[in-house]
């Protein structure tokens, strides 16, 4: 007996074939000498309709059990469906339940449930469709991003999570350590004695894979990280995880342009992706969560990026018949606002924005001849503001280091990646993706809590 | 011009191409009127040779510049090579030179270094003919990996890194926190005042995404988790790592028959992908690092899985023509020398030992109806041991639960995970592949520490 999904069995399946089915019943419904179970696998959106006649042996007994929540297994023959909704049904011919949900306790029964009340089942709310469209579509896109990188020749690679460098600066740090926190040992001098500790030295979460991302580049070309990053930032926001997964591409011999146009074809690759693997996903959420959603990816999908300077920015801006809430000044960072207006409602399509000031950027980006900008970009996009952030590397020695010193930084702590600058130095761009946040814009998701299976938030890490 | 990668150039470029590279130099070597350069852009093993002729303006000036590590573009034209070793090459006509390495100070000169020194190197190391085959293959299995579930269709799930609980009990956990080392805040008893850490509880970094991966398991019927796992246990040994990445698929509807079917299939998968797509790689690990790699990687792929319970395997010891360091006797677990002698002199092929003793194994294991072993299975492969370790879940409450309590755990900790067993509940099944593990296995070689770009191990979290 052929055992499918029910995603394919709704696809293709046709009538007379035998079959069986596993998944969770999602909804029953009683009619005269017969009862219609919804049964949900987690293939799809879509359920598939078992259809349990009274002649069945334990009829009553089955369907007392067979309550939303419960794991049920059904062997039939595929009919053509009479009723409305569906193209084809399952006739059962048996039927059998392996674990009950008690309609008094289980929290999941069929009536809207708020997404801040399925926060708190976390382990149960992936049951529902919303997380169901999800998970599938985080999951498209994840498989998206591999295949478009495994085909133009990037590797995988894996940078550390526990990292001894704090040298981006990006914000608050997690501590890792295996020192008993209510005994922490001391020096004489009453420092932290690290030399106890693990790695016997103060080790962080890492922030960024991409200095690591940069010394793979330099032996592989191209490579790309996709890993979970962390900040300890105390950001109670919609749009804030302290645990995040993100995608840093890196490409040896390659300029901001390169860099550009690989980051625009990406975006377009993934939107479409999703758009041709997960159609009915995509339907609901432009449906019942953001009626947007599907323009939004067209629009992404089928214009060319503006691409403009952030000084050509600023003067846009400046221009602007707008009243906004943060300042417009050059050498100001673009605020949400501002990033919002200019992809939205000015250009009505994704936006590049390049070489911004140097002291509001990195200090590995490459310093422009007029020693004032840097090659950085940032890609801006309708109805979420900035969703990629890269750059064009400093590969110049002399120039790096003078950037090191000037944010404060110590060169010796970033030996190795000057390093990459002393031995066969390239130029090199890439940039980086916040995942979760591609998720939210892809799905319309409004909260960040809400495309992430198990969210890591100030006060919260539950499962 | 084209630019193209030089793994394509080699394997389908013709002569009469116009065509334009990008690597560094591995090797230059001069002859009467020409030079001869090797060119490696981490696309493949073999490198391009680049012929410069003595007529290309400025021929000295760029000749010197021309070490080993240094940065080259080459443009001009594929001619069949005259030389032994290659089939074509490039005859240039321009050479651009990016980045020099100076051959007095860089340390990737052309001769064999150990391992171990390239180790404090790690930032160059990848450079080398072995390190660019490591991690080239570790792509492939990472690609085969995801190729093998998704075209199963299995949802990659991401599993929390950062967790507040300390369940598994396997083995020491790394804290991570917020709070400030030097000055851990304390409530009035003296204890660490948690809620002034960032989760307002102690915090941990995962060893296992199991417990999660069963709660999208029931959702979604059948996952994988693919992410980093941690272990703070002072083991200064060539197959320990403090950070490593783990596979795990969970199964829902599956029992343990299912579950090694699955495995089986997954491992051979994997080799065969790795035989198919690194030959070359391959070739140099079997010829340089290991030379039984490609029979091993034959063997797994050509050979059914034996199949034996634990108690079989037992017996099998007892009978052993051999003397054992560790015991053998029912009850105690199985060392690696039991391991190897049971694939490797006993049945020449990987085995798969089963329904080991309760106590033993973990509290989630499903147990059998003798009420003395569990449904556990562990993969045991000729030359390393244990590969892969899995088991059919416990899927019943009561008996969960009492598992729970037995092992000395607290059920309340584990609220959600026994939600799962209240609520359609099914039987459950899963592994977990140790992916540096898997490469080593796959590559030969010797220390795990060469099969990660970043080893993290005691007292060592370099770059």
């Amino acid at each position: 007996m052929a055992n499918r999904r029910i995603a394919e069995i709704l696809r293709s399946g046709q009538p007379d074939e035998s079959l069986q089915v596993q998944g969770w019943v999602r909804t029953k419904r009683e009619s005269k000498g017969f009862a219609f179970i919804e049964v949900n696998d987690g293939s799809s959106l879509a359920n598939l309709q078992v259809v349990i006649n009274q002649d069945l042996p334990d009829y009553e007994a089955i369907l007392k059990k067979l309550n939303t929540g419960a794991a049920v297994e059904a062997t039939g023959l595929l009919v053509a469906s009479l009723g409305k909704g569906q193209r084809i049904e399952l006739k059962a011919e048996s039927v059998k339940v392996y674990g009950e949900a008690d309609p008094d306790t289980y929290p999941l029964q069929k009536k809207r449930h708020s997404f801040e009340f399925l926060r708190t089942i976390g382990h149960l709310r992936s049951r529902t469709n919303s997380f169901g469209a999800v998970f599938r579509v985080r999951n498209a896109c994840s498989t998206a991003i591999h295949q478009f990188f495994q085909e133009r020749g990037f590797l995988w690679v894996h940078t550390p999570i526990i990292t001894a460098s704090d040298c981006e600066g990006a914000g608050e740090l997690f501590s890792v350590t295996s020192l008993d926190l209510k005994n922490i040992p001391r020096t004489e001098n009453q420092a932290v004695d690290y030399s106890q500790d693990f790695f016997a030295k103060p080790t962080y979460l890492t922030v960024s894979g991409q200095l690591e991302a940069e010394v793979m580049a330099m032996a592989f070309s191209n490579v790309y990280t996709f890993g979970p990053t962390f900040r300890a930032e105390n950001s109670n926001t919609s749009r804030h995880l302290a645990e995040f997964w993100m995608v840093e591409p890196e490409m040896a011999f390659c300029d901001l342009e390169g860099d550009m146009d690989l980051a625009e074809a990406f975006l377009k690759h993934i939107f479409k992706y999703v758009l041709e693997t997960c159609p009915e996903d995509m339907e609901f959420f432009n449906e019942r969560i953001d009626k947007s959603v599907l323009a939004t990816a067209e629009n992404i999908i089928n214009n060319q990026f503006e691409r403009l300077t952030y000084t050509e920015a600023i003067k846009l801006l400046e221009k602007a018949d707008v009243k906004f809430e943060y300042p417009v000044s050059w050498g100001l960072d673009l605020q949400s606002e501002h990033e919002r207006y200019l992809a939205e409602q000015l250009f009505k399509k994704p936006a590049i924005v390049t070489d911004y000031p140097a002291q509001i950027k990195a200090f590995y980006m490459r310093l422009n001849d007029d020693e004032k900008t840097v090659r950085a970009m940032d890609i801006l996009a309708p109805k979420i503001g900035e969703i990629v952030g890269g750059s064009q590397r400093e590969e110049r020695l002399e120039v790096l280091e003078r950037r090191v010193l000037a944010q404060g930084l110590k060169p010796e702590d970033l030996w190795w990646y000057l390093d990459l600058r002393r031995y066969g130095t390239v130029p090199h761009a890439g940039f980086g993706l916040g995942f979760e946040r591609l998720v939210q814009f892809m799905t319309g998701m409004g909260n960040i809590r809400d495309v992430i299976p198990f969210p890591r938030t100030p006060q919260s890490a539950e499962f």
